[in-house]
């Protein structure tokens, strides 16, 4: 929907959230609402919350915790006004036994009242910061999606909550490296600093050219292989917790909130 | 014991949470381990820790999560080796139904199978930065405990939690002023930038030479009174919740780390 998205580019994010919720939207969220954090979304039973949010307390890069609901209300208060979480993210995936069983644009049938929603920071929120001070990004310039692979390191267990971290890799001018470091290090709920770059091979990553998910880049001779934690490594850890049912945002279409995306904590003052 | 205070001040973060453990060294940790993280502490009982854990989420200034322990399980394995939460910090005080009910210098009898424990940041990290700055802090210069205020400003309810938000003061040279919330809002994780400065009655301080903890302060003609969120929030909190059970460090009291100060996250590398 070229036309429809286009005509939302320049909307406030409430506007985009209301489209959302009607379902006249139902498409990736890069580039909207400007200027407001974007998170994604991982939703289970209340029996699990405390180990997932341990899990997420001990690997803040990959997953930083940005908003939390209280168990069987499907509001996140903390994060704007009346956002509805069972509505207003554009897509939903259901996961049975660890495996991805359908996709749906609400998921009112599926809310149950010892439900907790978590909703974790986004590669968006630096991404603009780099892009602001000059850095070409390759996905964004082709409109494709941010390469991502699985890798060799380890997150830190929580109860059923484990497995390998997820990083997603930008080419970036190897003279700017430091720059690029210092600029997201800034953004601590939005992965932060990256966990390696160059040799793709010493985090397990056999072929560059071959993500897990997303598009592959290309990395020239004077660019280096950048690698930063990525939000898929919880969906990673849940697949592999086998929960009965968990429910998460189809990658790309994310929750976008009312929270500034320069704010130094992501909490609505009330008003 | 203040020789023995000297002795240890140039030791190592082992040496001095040996000398706690063994019961040897009893009393404050200010200006011990330099370089490494402090912390407050919180435990209770595992049907509490996910409202607990909201909580802080929600009010990530005063309350910032560094480490929490798996249910039952005393070792705060990702902020140190060997770190036995039930040993490891000079003095704990023990509150049941929200009243200080004693305080003791180890837990191993109270200890339950069902237990978790939380370490807070602390803001002995951001006062480290602020005097290698070359600020004056009163407190430290005259070896006193910063004062303390509870305010007007509410913190975000969680479950059983919430109450007035705690904050610290320090006189801070109003000239000085950007520069001390620059250097203060790179430790997010310590309490970050300040939540007020000027006028304590904004925030419900009448008198601020009567702080509710602490020794007074006086702010000269050319500071102003810069105030932080503070890690006596949650014990408010806890007071407040009258929980049955809940064990707490001693003010001033806390757990030191294997984490560098400077570290972007308070997870330790396994080694």
């Amino acid at each position: 929907m070229p036309n429809f998205y286009d005509n939302l580019r320049h909307a406030d994010q409430k506007t985009v959230r209301g489209a959302i919720r009607s379902g006249a939207y139902q498409d990736h969220t890069a580039g909207l609402a400007d200027g407001y954090l974007q998170a994604n979304l991982v939703i289970l039973e209340d029996k699990y919350a405390l180990d997932f949010m341990r899990f997420c307390q001990r690997n803040p890069k990959p997953c930083p915790v940005v908003g939390v609901s209280d168990t069987g209300i499907p509001m996140m208060a903390t994060l704007g006004q009346d956002i509805d979480i069972r509505t207003d993210v554009p897509s939903y995936n259901i996961y049975r036994h660890g495996r991805l069983a359908e996709s749906c644009s609400d998921i009112k049938a599926l809310w149950q009242n010892n439900m907790v929603a978590f909703a974790l920071g986004c590669s968006f929120t630096f991404e603009h910061a780099i892009l602001r001070a000059g850095f070409p990004l390759f996905h964004v310039t082709h409109n494709r999606t941010v390469p991502m692979f699985k890798t060799t390191i380890a997150t830190v267990e929580a109860g059923p909550f484990g497995g390998p971290m997820v990083v997603s890799m930008r080419a970036i001018a190897a003279d700017r490296l430091d720059e690029v470091q210092a600029i997201s290090a800034q953004f601590p709920l939005a992965h932060g600093s990256p966990v390696h770059w160059g040799d793709p091979a010493a985090i397990g990553i056999d072929d560059i050219a071959a993500p897990d998910w997303g598009d592959p880049t290309p990395v020239g001779d004077d660019e280096l292989a950048v690698f930063w934690a990525c939000g898929v490594t919880p969906q990673a850890a849940i697949m592999r917790a086998a929960l009965p049912l968990c429910i998460t945002h189809k990658p790309g279409q994310m929750l976008i909130t009312d929270i500034s995306d320069a704010a130094e904590t992501p909490v609505r003052v009330a008003t």
